[in-house]
């Protein structure tokens, strides 16, 4: 039996490796040869996460080729965002929440896509539709999961199933979420020591939208002044990604994840489609954007929509 | 409440028509507000099946812009195959089994693909996710449906899913489904007194594949002389689509449901594709392809292949 490989987005959040590592557990109890893998880095909410519950991180691998010729996708269908020779391997399952785009295949597959707030969330219904338990321990992910994405449920990309799932899992991980999602996710936002690169690289995504290409970063923090003292900085190397990978849009979404505002900070030639989308004035490259948190629900459709209709 | 309406591909097969009703009676019985359409004439094929179970055919509308702002597809995703106006509404829901090609949306979305015999195999387990039972003509429906993608369970495509599936709504939809599937395989198969036009028309499907435009059309018969026999006038005919579309190339299989191979007529400046792909010599523009029964399985992938490495 050949080995199928599951892997998350570059860049990996806390649900790219989580999920990876639950679906790894649900298909080995059916009885099948896999293995999850990560993309990248563990970022530091990650990193509190996996030795809360004392598992192992997924294998760090650049392509994934040499890996398997099947391979499963979590968390992502979108091929700038996936395996850098994604084109080279079969896609055989995606198990995803977000929108469907760049993404095609020559033959049927397994496609599960929710419009969930977590890719956990559906894989818990997956356990129970295969007749199987869920391990404390992946319990646990899954449950970190959850509370990543939803930033403990305030995230307007938060739904009843997830609010649901996120009660089930903490019973079973026997852990009281509230506390420990507080926690886990102060542990993110702690941004420390990072430099101005690392904060940008942390949890960037590039989306094309129209014929515009864009990338948004996004970091959480406890008072998002700790990140924007260093715009200087930021700008700089914002600059220096923007002229490598010829975008024409970067935005780097800073949340307060008390408040549940964002601070975003805003280079490129197509930067004014974010004062036309939110109807905010840009002041030195930063507006506030109100409410917003969720870099998939309010932010990646509104830009795209606005993208596709805009003249530079 | 909003309505979202529900329908299969252009040129609508048993599966696209049989699987908008029935997904439509689900989301009824959870009491949404919904209704089946279909974007083409329906074939003899299931006009026999909705005749023997009396349910009425889904409404015939050219666009679906103006029926409702949220629109659900079955049994296919691509955009060329969906109605004219697709991308003026927001696709809300995809349940399919074929590829995933030419399909973007801008927000997520629940999306659920298998790489299953039929779009009711799929529909037949979200009955039972969903705790409803299935009214006795639906189950008609689905059964004809699975008994018509299959090939009575006879197809590449079939798996154990779609076995299990016909033998429970046979069941439900109280028929033997080995004599009814006959019969209504051989309604469908009788191609009586249609025009060449008509022939190439009934079930056709375009695809875009590398850089290439192609169209494959497929006739059941229960024997290929019945159609190749009007060879002149379908050559004629397809030449005239050819043009009109701008096609790379066209082929029509023409497959005999009882001994499971296909006459291929091919026309069109990358035909040599098809010899290529199935390593056969054209003959006046036909080819034997010996056990090949399934568009889905047996056409697509290859001849996307093919082209997709092809160079005229």
């Amino acid at each position: 039996m050949n080995k199928v490989v599951i892997f998350g987005h570059k860049n990996p959040d806390t649900d790219s490796i989580c999920s990876a590592l639950a679906y790894a557990d649900l298909k080995t109890q059916l009885g099948l040869s896999v293995e999850a893998l990560r993309l990248g880095d563990i970022n530091p909410e990650t990193e509190f996460v996996l030795k809360h519950f004392q598992v192992e991180a997924p294998r760090l691998v650049s392509a994934v080729a040499d890996e398997a010729k099947d391979v499963i996708l979590v968390d992502h269908n979108e091929r700038q965002q996936s395996a850098s020779d994604i084109d080279a391997v079969h896609v055989t399952e995606v198990i995803d929440h977000h929108r469907i785009a760049n993404f095609e295949t020559s033959q049927p597959l397994y496609y599960r896509a929710e419009p969930v707030g977590c890719t956990a969330t559906i894989l818990r219904k997956m356990y129970f539709e295969n007749g199987l338990s869920i391990p404390q321990p992946i319990a646990g992910l899954m449950l970190s999961a959850i509370i990543s994405d939803t930033l403990l449920l305030k995230s307007p990309t938060c739904t009843e199933e997830d609010v649901k799932a996120v009660q089930a899992l903490a019973e079973i991980a026997a852990v009281d979420y509230e506390e420990y999602g507080l926690q886990m996710l102060k542990a993110g936002a702690d941004l420390g020591d990072k430099t101005a690169l690392e904060l940008i690289s942390l949890d960037a995504k590039e989306f094309p939208m129209g014929t515009y290409k864009v990338e948004i970063a996004q970091v959480n923090t406890v008072d998002t002044n700790d990140v924007m003292v260093k715009q200087d900085e930021l700008e700089n190397v914002i600059a220096k990604v923007i002229a490598d990978k010829e975008l024409d849009l970067f935005v780097l979404v800073v949340t307060d994840i008390l408040n549940s505002n964002s601070a975003a900070l805003v280079l490129g030639r197509a930067r004014h489609a974010v004062e036309q989308a939110y109807h905010v004035t840009l002041n030195n490259n930063t507006a506030l954007l109100r409410g917003v948190v969720s870099r998939k629900k309010q932010v990646v459709p509104i830009l795209t929509e606005t993208l596709e209709k805009f003249q530079l």
